[in-house]
């Protein structure tokens, strides 16, 4: 079957089940369940902290098909994934689901774990390192399951992902289950990715290395979603905490590309008070934010708010008074951690508030201007940030298609070329978000408009700024490059791209090569 | 059939179904299930702004049988229920449930809506005034469901009480949802009690006097449960927001009971650095915790938390620091307010947080030291805050059964003898709270301890404290006032007193005359 998009995806795949093709962003709305939750009531007197990750696993009953989750707050330091893994390989256990929010490097060790057939499922926001080659090669019993953040925690309030057990990283953890992720040694900001494993999942258990006199304050998630606490010595690295990709691009066509991208900005007529922003942490979507604070500056506007994964740029502006607020789901980096611990208005938000279609409203329904980035892009505005050029996973949609569905102004900044490679394309090799999301395209040669934004091309028009087709945008890039050849794949699928709603929008198969 | 505590209960009741009788304040625990929801998405650009009451009922198709929901937060001041009841009986709709957190002498137009059977149905943890005494005559068609604070969250959550629309009156609201007690004309501090029907509702209506842009700060309950925003001139009336009870007795001998608890907290040995208290807001219950101050003060003890409905007075011992935080179900007074607003170790909780017995731990659970009222006692410490010497309904659990079951030393405090009837009873007239949770009684000619309580009995006895039985508490009122005639009921049922288990703890019967 082809989905709406064209895309080749089978009625039923082996290890996921039923496919519901993807229908277009909204096509699946409406009235939505959220499942209901088993919870194992705690009376006064009984006592919920532990020792080890073990004598979690024996309270929990650990067991061989179950799925359990983690969340990705601690990044490429943390080292709960590994540690909780490393105690159930050591059982024996086998045909094990890792939900885990995002993987990264640093959980290399599960790739040996897909080999043994301890670890048999993955469902992911976001992978590279590893973890992702082992999947796009095959090591993966079932194939891996890429969701969006906000299709996350849809999936679980929906019961399309039931957890089993949740386990959180819990940088401060009282004795009764408060935690928060805004004092000790591990401290990394908003917990928000975390919330829907813990009010869903069958059993939760939060582990930390900073294990304080309740009660905990503040509370990020409370004691009536946590069943045990573990203390531990360490929970994650602080230093792998903090992303490496935050930094504003110092390469020259970054530059370029992002005040191409801050013109767009002007001309869309969307910078006025109350508008609201978000950027990936990308070095070139960090310099359109540099870009930004001076055009706002210029105009004397006031945002309502800047919104997602935050970084200390989006926090200067906020500090500066040019957002009234700052929506918080995860903190790349300390001073954004800092501000989240200390300024009310930096507020945080599940991951659910943020993207899940199915709940009454998501925050990115009300944002105004999103910057996103992308490694391929086609001709009908189709973005694939889950595969490299070589067909194998590096990403994923994360927050992408969450943001790009809710924004009124979904701009894609790119170089035309990396790695001597054209970015634009007759067809992705992945289609993580669906070109309706996808208003503009801003690359170093040209701007190319979604023909389904009309007003916006006669704005940018008005403008002069350089507005091609992005066909002519392909061509500019295929005439530099040449025409790379299609890579060629097996007919296995290693991964199963969910939209946000849960439809299907894309597989990866695994490359011939 | 009898319950456990001898109660006598019909197996069924008209109007509220099959009983499950009360077992013992901890025998209906274990695994249990909170219900699916059902969750209208809302995609980017739709609008949750309307101008009036009227279309509010109009966009969740309000009917006949409805189940909607009200909290209490602006008490006696509060314009929220009569202004939708308003509205809803001139559609000539019928067989409303009522289901409020708490009803006050202001809801009176209820009860010419149950004469004319628009409210069939009412469900309430608390109730006093008009209301109450017209479902004492009979005049609700079904029995009045009394509950608890955590009860009624429990039920909620649990599907027991399924609510069709909830109304939260919010003193602040942005347009997309977000909502908070802490600012506005109407500012109320904590919505911990709106919480469980945010979450569970069918449809949730927010109402404001105060629309903010969007996002309003900070967020109590977010734009994720919230269907519609409703705009009105006034949501409440701030006088009668600020309950009249919250004032230390002047009365010596109320002064002498709080003198004496005091001692018996000191006793028991729980006054140390941790340690966590609560109280009622009634003038004895007030005078304990000034007592307790100065007894903390002294001894240089930090407490971890105070919890409850919060004065002036708890806020107080906090900013002296004799409490690192507090934990905040709802706001008596300004003071409670204000803190609550501007101090973030002032935390907010939910309903189901403070005191469902069927979640991951309670707060109430962690308590140390409850101090709570009566109207009357029995010689096996059943408590009834309930019903009045007439039979008629005048108050109800409220926390009442929740906190005497979570602490660790549950202290009732009253005079033995209140317009010349005796508090100490054979039986009393309605059971709210079982004597199993009830530790100590304490009143101006001597203390009563729950003989389970051996070892407390040994403390205050080493202590030279009045201790005696609760027989001869009961001798020394009655010698003084003579055996008050019992009162004669109809076997008609017009409230069934809920435990916050769900378990049917008593009833109470229309009173004959």
């Amino acid at each position: 079957m082809k989905n709406v998009l064209g895309r080749e995806i089978p009625d039923n795949i082996e290890g996921y089940g039923e496919v519901r093709p993807f229908q277009g962003a909204f096509s699946n709305c409406g009235v939505k369940e959220k499942v209901g939750v088993k919870v194992s009531s705690v009376k006064p007197g009984e006592d919920k902290v532990l020792n080890s990750i073990e004598e979690a696993l024996d309270k929990v009953e650990i067991k061989d098909g179950m799925t359990i989750s983690f969340h990705h707050h601690l990044r490429n330091g943390d080292f709960i994934l590994n540690n909780v893994m490393y105690a159930i390989s050591k059982r024996g256990i086998k045909d094990i689901t890792v939900a885990a929010s995002s993987i990264f490097p640093i959980h290399e060790p599960l790739v040996e774990y897909m080999k043994k057939g301890i670890v048999t499922g993955i469902a992911a926001n976001y992978m590279s390192g590893p973890v992702a080659e082992a999947v796009s090669k095959g090591y993966l019993k079932k194939p891996a399951v890429m969701m969006t953040h906000g299709g996350r925690p849809r999936a679980i309030e929906s019961g399309d992902l039931h957890i089993d057990v949740a386990f959180i990283g819990a940088p401060t953890a009282d004795t009764y289950g408060n935690i928060n992720g805004v004092y000790g040694n591990a401290a990394c900001g908003s917990l928000g990715y975390a919330a829907s494993d813990a009010e869903y999942a069958d059993k939760v258990i939060a582990i930390t290395d900073n294990l304080v006199p309740y009660p905990a304050c503040p509370i990020e998630i409370n004691q009536t979603y946590i069943d045990y606490v573990v203390k531990v010595d360490s929970i994650g690295n602080p230093a792998g905490i903090v992303s490496g990709t935050t930094k504003i691009t110092k390469d020259p066509v970054g530059l370029k590309i992002a005040k191409m991208a801050s013109k767009v900005i002007e001309a869309s007529g969307l910078v006025k008070d109350g508008m609201s922003f978000q950027t990936g942490a990308g070095g070139t979507s960090l310099a359109v934010a540099e870009n930004l604070k001076e055009i706002m500056r210029d105009k004397k506007v006031t945002g309502s708010f800047a919104a997602g994964g935050i970084t200390g740029y989006i926090v200067d502006m906020f500090e500066e008074g040019l957002f009234r607020n700052i929506f918080d789901v995860q903190c790349f980096d300390l001073k954004a951690v800092e501000s989240y611990r200390n300024n009310p208005k930096h507020q945080g938000m599940s991951g659910s508030m943020y993207g899940n279609p199915h709940n009454k409203g998501a925050v990115v329904n009300n944002l105004d201007i999103m910057i996103l980035g992308a490694t391929e892009i086609d001709t009908n505005f189709n973005v694939n940030v889950t595969t490299g050029s070589d067909g194998i996973i590096m990403g994923g949609s994360g927050g992408h298609s969450d943001t790009a569905a809710g924004a009124k102004l979904a701009i894609v900044v790119t170089n035309l070329i990396k790695g001597r490679l054209p970015i634009i394309k007759d067809t992705v090799t992945t289609v993580t978000t669906p070109g309706e999301s996808i208003d503009v395209v801003v690359t170093e040669r040209g701007i190319a408009v979604n023909p389904m934004r009309k007003d916006l091309i006669e704005k940018l028009k008005a403008k002069n700024l350089p507005v091609m087709t992005i066909g002519e945008l392909k061509d500019l890039a295929e005439n530099m490059t040449g025409k790379p050849e299609p890579i060629e794949f097996t007919d296995k699928v290693v991964a199963v791209v969910e939209y946000r709603d849960g439809t299907i929008i894309d597989v990866v198969r695994k490359p011939l090569n």
